[in-house]
């Protein structure tokens, strides 16, 4: 018998519509038993308080779902086939009974981001987006939107193709890269070009070379292969070449400004390295991430644009130059790995955003882009001045090169220095700042900071080294 | 001594930069060797008809790069330590010394996305995408820049909290889905949803369960993580529960409206489902990927909402209701396998484009998505209407069922017809239609056309179906 436990949820959707999921829920929790007559539609309306072509409609709808049975004359039934359920509490999803397996590790790198905004951010990586051209883009959108419904529907796993021209035209000039369109993928943002270029170039066991001083979001993605990463030694002038390992599959460096200490690798080095990679089939995964910001001289030119064996993946991204929420990012290689993974991208991302894609085509061709990388280059060089001339001035026993590029300055300092215990006691008062051990392959500690200027206007750059100042280890 | 053979390319970009870029080429190719001594700047100058200080810069900048080096009094060098190049060809990256490892299958699906704008697609994942409310999109963009530029920048791995809201006070209103925006991950479209699962729930060797007539991309995103697929059988009701191979570790389905034949599991099947895998620790991947197209009754709620153990992964899309190119997906699922699966995003993608999902949350939050389910679910249904009345006439041994959901006509054919011939024969005609063969796990061929209907506006469907009797094969 039909206990007058039903109720009717609060809430959006028709009437009959929740009625219905009422009724299925007491046969979920098993209230309503398999076989178990109902009560007659009108005295369900009346007991509801309803019309009965409401209730109606609600046992139409669960009989189509296969919950109920109506037999003409008799009545209504919970169909007999249900499995018996025990009367028991709906629980929501709580605990798990799935857990997943070995997790990758968590990458620190963004843990500052849910920082409160009064924290002064002197991150290397960190672009001052409050620069960004925000009404080019919208209105580089709303022509990306006019060009028709295609933009809109499902697309080249590559990226659109008028972004790829316009990327591998802007890298022709650039970087010297000798390329078209077809050597082009487009990504969302410089990481999932680094987890492509390792699902298509690595399997397990594959060892893989990584910058000993480097960048840890990339060696999370070669490993996420099942690959194994081996550390190289980096010296002041970048990576050491000259006692690679043998039997590595590929290499992934920061040649043009050596991630974390802003270095150029010499010119001997990259070839020297190039020769190596043709000559045993190393790939070599050159991540240009902020090749445009070079304020001495002009931009060494990438390994890419000198490789005549097809072995360089040459990773770059628009997350610097113009905002990290983009999510724009790009690699450069031989066709054929290209293909290889577009391939992969379809299974794992299927395609990138179309719309955006060729929103941000359309600001590369109109020159919106390329005039907010000069305007960018001016102010954060100026940057780089300030906050070279404040750490000077403040840490005197911090010993840096001027950087030729970058975003950031790598500050040595005195072997008895708890880099990590001072990039902690600066955050309680409210500076962001990267300590060496975090770079490092091993996760020693390392006495060192590295400091971001791109982020912050003058006066911060200035408030957030005092900061740093009153919180520095006692010296000498 | 220095041939003339130095050019100047021409181009962007400063006149020093492309001299310099001119004389690096020659150290590259082997025609300056490591010691050589260049001509004096004078001469340089005159032979390239250029001012003398144009030179001096691009051999200062060469200098900076570790090219050459300059003794005072005696001139400029190649430094000695280059390694020895010989002179060869410089050659664009052309074929890949570094060819990738085996590949993931080539999803067909995405075929009929390079073809002509003539082409008719009945194809039944394909929303019409012409109905997009383009204007309201740009208004949110707009609105969503405004918000400052903390979208921007870099964020939360599972997605900026206020569409994560939005989508769960969503999901509980349509789907019963007792969450809150920590149940939810916000992904690229449903295809990195469903490879973020695949990854942190699987690895090699585990065994996953699959729709023998099933949705091959997915197949593709579980089998990446080295799992073993295997295939469980379909009948007229979706999915046979009774018969479950031991030793699952998830089984992958598509409850609401079969993937591709449209049917919805019995409540009986999903309660028994749910028991096995409560029972087992079995992981049940729910991809409901058009709940909201439901033309009968109202839309059956998914296992998600019936969810006591914490088994159920529900994965959706916007894709289909709003549009591909949004690329705009969701999962639920407990908040455990929710930081697991935000984890390997961070590995993957590190994060979405905060920006979109801004304006997504706003469209949704103002209304304006739900006002454009309720629309598009009209429009899918009159074209439901219309397409079946077309192939109940011209195609009258075509068996199916109107389908209570979903965006295609499942269409069982003889046994002697070959559908992959007939959808080949349409192509050429300018129809694109999948054929059965393309669904079934075996990929053997088997007598069914899948015929979507959501694409086209009715004249068209008419059309394309004329277009598909024409070349029909001959029955009886």
């Amino acid at each position: 018998m039909f206990r007058p436990l039903l109720t009717v949820e609060e809430g959006p959707g028709p009437l009959a519509g929740r009625i219905g999921q009422g009724l299925a829920l007491e046969i979920r929790r098993g209230r309503l038993r398999p076989g178990e007559r109902l009560p007659g539609s009108r005295r369900l309306a009346e007991s509801l308080g309803v019309h009965r072509n409401t209730v109606l409609a609600a046992l139409r709808g669960l009989e189509a779902e296969g919950w109920l049975r109506t037999e003409p004359g008799r009545g209504t039934f919970v169909v007999d086939d249900l499995p018996d359920v025990a009367p028991a509490p709906f629980a929501p999803p709580g605990a798990a009974v799935v857990p997943g397996y070995a997790l990758p590790p968590a990458l620190p790198d963004l843990a500052w981001s849910s920082t409160g905004p009064t924290l002064l951010p002197l991150l290397g990586g960190l672009p001052d987006v409050s620069a960004a051209p925000a009404d080019a883009l919208v209105r580089a959108w709303r022509r990306a939107l006019r060009r028709g419904p295609g933009v809109l529907g499902y697309g080249d796993p590559r990226g659109v193709r008028a972004l790829r021209e316009e990327l591998a035209a802007m890298l022709r000039a650039l970087r010297g890269l000798p390329i078209d369109a077809d050597h082009v993928l487009v990504t969302r943002g410089a990481q999932l070009g680094l987890y492509l270029a390792a699902r298509a170039l690595l399997r397990p066991g594959d060892v893989v070379g990584v910058e000993a001083l480097g960048y840890r979001p990339a060696w999370a993605a070669l490993a996420a292969t099942g690959a194994r990463l081996v550390p190289l030694p980096v010296d002041a002038d970048g990576l050491v070449v000259d006692a690679l390992p043998a039997g590595l599959r590929a290499i992934y460096l920061t040649p043009h400004h050596q991630y974390p200490t802003t270095v150029t690798l010499p010119a001997a080095r990259r070839l020297a390295l190039l020769q190596h990679a043709t000559a045993h089939g190393v790939a070599l995964i050159e991540d240009d991430y902020d090749h445009e910001f070079h304020y001495e001289g002009r931009p060494v030119l990438p390994l890419a644009s000198a490789d005549a064996g097809g072995v360089v993946l040459h990773c770059g991204t628009l997350s610097k130059v113009f905002a990290p929420g983009l999510r724009l990012g790009y690699v450069v290689a031989p066709p054929p790995v290209i293909e290889a993974m577009a391939r992969w991208r379809t299974v794992i991302d299927r395609q990138g955003d179309a719309l955006g894609e060729t929103a941000i085509a359309e600001l590369l061709g109109d020159g919106e882009l390329p005039r907010h990388i000069r305007r960018m280059r001016r102010i954060y060089q100026e940057r780089r001045g300030i906050l070279v001339e404040a750490v000077r001035r403040a840490l005197p026993f911090a010993d840096f090169t001027v950087p030729a590029g970058g975003m950031a300055l790598w500050c040595r300092l005195p072997p008895e220095v708890d880099a990590d215990a001072w990039a902690a006691r600066a955050l309680a008062r409210g500076v962001a700042v990267q300590a060496g051990s975090r770079f490092l392959f091993s996760g020693e500690p390392c006495p060192a900071l590295r400091l971001g200027f791109a982020a912050l206007p003058g006066p911060k750059l200035e408030e957030a080294v005092a900061r740093l100042a009153a919180c520095a280890p006692p010296l000498g």
